[in-house]
């Protein structure tokens, strides 16, 4: 989540990384955004809600204030519980939709990238969907494809690079690197995002064909971690695990000014004046962050497992 | 910080661990508080300002919230920086208050508890202080009292309990239980503590003989870590780590409402409700939070060691 | 396996934790040893054998310089290998033989220690074995039987205390004060054990009701974690995953003198030389040690879910 | 380590990463080997012994098996102790050569590269020199040389990137990437060595302009991290935490047979034998070693923040 610190919000718009959440801003949802698609369906017995969010052209993106493509968001309660009866049929249900945008990958070679900071714990979940991934490419190097046909493997390569302050690079260079001298052909970068509302923390999956576009494509491509900018299909899979601590206190103060009858002029200067209060690096997550992150991260790897090794 | 979840505070009453910060919620800072007494010494030199609360008796405490004793709130904007030079002097003045409440304990055994969850960044502090302790008790009992002379060092133990979520039990349990077995003279326990400010989050120590007492004593004394419930001296020392989300949000709001010219009563009621949400159990923590606990627990050790290793 | 470093084997004796081994070293297989019964099963398409010494009386205690109990060694070659398949059926396995040595446990309060030292990777084991439990008995305390009734789970507690380096403080210390505190009815050690032999290195569980009692129970009872001084009864589970690196050295000097038809006593004169070496304190472990530490440490908590939670 | 399992070492020769190692183990010390020089310096206040190894041409790279380069050793039996006032006076003489090997690194652009397992202790050397590095790169980036001016650092960035069981690509590979993409002027690597004699683990750390090179540079330069496969200076920093199982029994062994008057001949055939044993992928190292890299990779990294930041 580190490296979307600064991603040209515009003042007063809570930031979220969920196009699902974007989509909710819209005072009336079941008005029609031109250029966007919307669809919903819901598993009642597995309790697991899937939305897919189709950005089909730049009206649409501009609207929404992300880049054009698929953005599918499974909605799982139990993700982070306990018993993990729940997680495999979860990890099956996201595998799915991983296959529907990597297209046929049996015979590609993947790099999965585990972006964020392993050192802080909701920001651990890249690095630690990596720690349990089964690496082959190596093996396959080693062995010849007599090995991935034997034991039925995809080709599968992996990076956790750190953040910026540990590193002192872009993630964006040290992919670009690494993606030059080992040609994948399709890169899945994980990473913890920020999510407006407390209720989709660590419950929630977002996968996209888009990669990772910071300040929505406006000249930030730097940055950004897509076909783009990396030269080769990316896939981004995110977990809300935090909300930015100015975006809890806006939405607090926004729905009580509202309700008690304030214009929108003060409420928007309001908002103007909270904004230079220090609260711009803070984040709020769950005290049980720590048991959250070690399930998802271990269903997103069996996820993956099951899609390529 | 897990351990005081549930702690009775009233409602409205912001949740803080920090004597200081309740001594400030009292409207009018010079009134004198029965039974409280309030010393302060700014360090200009060393940018550090040193607060002293003492509750002398039961007056004090019931205004307080907060058992009779000794709180020393050692604030250090330079604690959480990089430049390790600032460190040494921080270290010095802490081991300086901490030699102040433990009184003459050269020669006196010390455990050191390093309470919270290694696994959550804001909640590490006392596991990584104790792991970077001199401990000698081992050493002593294998080479007797000569080792002690001859490196001239105090006999220290350490125990880093976990938290009841890892463990199944309180830890008040796990420390009587170890007490009672190797009897030692003075118990420190080291924790990460709620601030009502983000101001001070990783700013600030507080040292206190009184222990950690959640729920301000009112017969909760099972869960508490004192004199009474553990039978041996304890002195508490904390670092203000996280704020709890509702804190946060509740005084943004409370300041907002009461420069609208809302009346106590809409406040008091509009607080109750905003209650309900589900921030029960949200804290708000710096994005750098790993580089400033590595910091700050690195200092105390130091302190540590140099008062008794 | 810090704790049984200096544990009084007698020169020329291989260190090793596992009653197999002992049983092994004595010339003669089939001869039987008095006080000892032996007896082995083997499933060949699950791959697993099944060893179980059990030591009689005294004079089997005597023979073996181990006490009286019984010994389950489970040997799985796959317990280390990447594909999760394998560890499903040995982890039930596994759950049946520590059924057989705790009894009928399943309304009792269990304890479970994980010995050992969680920076040193082969010794982790313990620590991670106790990270995966499922922990039940604060859940419990505040909910009711009804909780145990309705997730149908035992009574479960944890502890990973450490190591004297880190602690200052024996483990049996520690364990003895809480086990005074909370009561158990049964505590379960997990430790990281030595073998003479490479080859069983991360593929072997040893379950014995004996606990642990290094240096053979020889007046050494201040340090062994056994019934006697704990007061409660005690499993103890063990793998070997490191080799003491004088024993891998004195092992091959051994057979190749035997080979060359040198005589015992030269062969004792020149092990007792060797034994001044400085290979005190080393151990052999194989480079892939991180791999093996998490599958077994998985494997032996699920075991340890199948039982109790 | 893990990059140098199969580096070619002929049979027989006992593997060392260290250039005084293979140096000693010409017969005759005092012998002058072609092409290679060799000088020492003592500082017996300190307790720091200075040997350096210099291969001059090819002539003595054959003799050596090492590619033509300087290698300083720097021996400091109290790198490992806990009093940290040896740390000091150790990181000074440290930076001290690498700044010899350096040469004018002011104002350069450095990349140092952590490699090892993180997850294996005695492999964790390099990961942990990386995380106590004070990075600048981002930050000159960020606020210009205005930055680097006021706080007079030099322009460091940093990558600890795993193993290759972890990533699936050679060390060589990903760094390859990293630099094309970033540029740096000088690479410093980093990493764990494998030593001959237990005397030198944890006391030692070899500085060389060579780089790392598997295999002696024959042929196989694909693994290598050197100035002609990575395109860039390249100084190598390495402290010898492990001695091979098959080094350690073969030592022993050899002693034995040459003390007992076999041939060359027999011992070599016997050798030959041993081999086949599987303790390829075995390595012997101290049960504290925990302590010795936590400390030995604090004075390195102080070293490094000396030299560059």
């Amino acid at each position: 989540m580190d490296r979307i610190n600064d991603n040209g919000n515009t003042v007063g718009k809570p930031r979220t990384d969920l196009a699902l959440e974007v989509r909710e801003t819209f005072e009336e949802d079941n008005v029609e955004i031109q250029g966007v698609i919307l669809k919903e369906d819901y598993d009642k017995k597995k309790d697991i809600r899937v939305t897919t969010v189709i950005i089909k052209d730049q009206r649409g993106a501009d609207a929404m204030g992300k880049p054009i493509g698929t953005y599918i968001t499974i909605e799982a309660p139990r993700l982070c519980e306990e018993d993990e009866s729940f997680h495999e049929p979860i990890a099956k249900e996201l595998a799915k939709y991983i296959r529907k945008l990597a297209g046929d990958v049996t015979d590609r070679e993947i790099l999965v990238a585990g972006l964020g900071n392993r050192e802080v714990t909701p920001d651990a979940l890249g690095p630690q969907v990596v720690d349990n991934l089964f690496i082959t490419r190596h093996l396959i190097k080693e062995f010849g494809n007599d090995f991935s046909e034997q034991h039925k493997t995809g080709n599968v390569s992996a990076i956790s690079p750190g953040v910026m302050a540990q590193t002192g690079m872009e993630t964006s260079e040290v992919l670009r690197g690494i993606i030059r001298e080992t040609m994948p052909k399709l890169v899945i970068v994980i990473d913890a995002l920020a999510a407006r509302s407390i209720h989709r923390l660590n419950k929630t999956v977002q996968v996209t064909d888009t990669g990772i576009s910071p300040g929505s494509g406006v000249g930030n491509n730097r940055k950004a971690l897509n076909k783009e900018s990396l030269g080769v299909d990316v896939i981004a899979l995110g977990v809300p695990t935090v909300v930015d601590a100015a975006t809890i206190v806006n939405d607090t103060m926004e729905q009580f000014m509202t309700k008690q009858g304030f214009e929108d002029k003060e409420i928007q200067q309001f908002m103007g004046e909270l904004k230079e209060e220090t609260m711009n690096n803070m984040f709020v997550t769950p005290k049980n962050i720590d048991e959250s992150i070690k399930r998802i991260s271990y269903t997103i790897s069996e996820a993956l497992n099951k899609c390529f090794a």
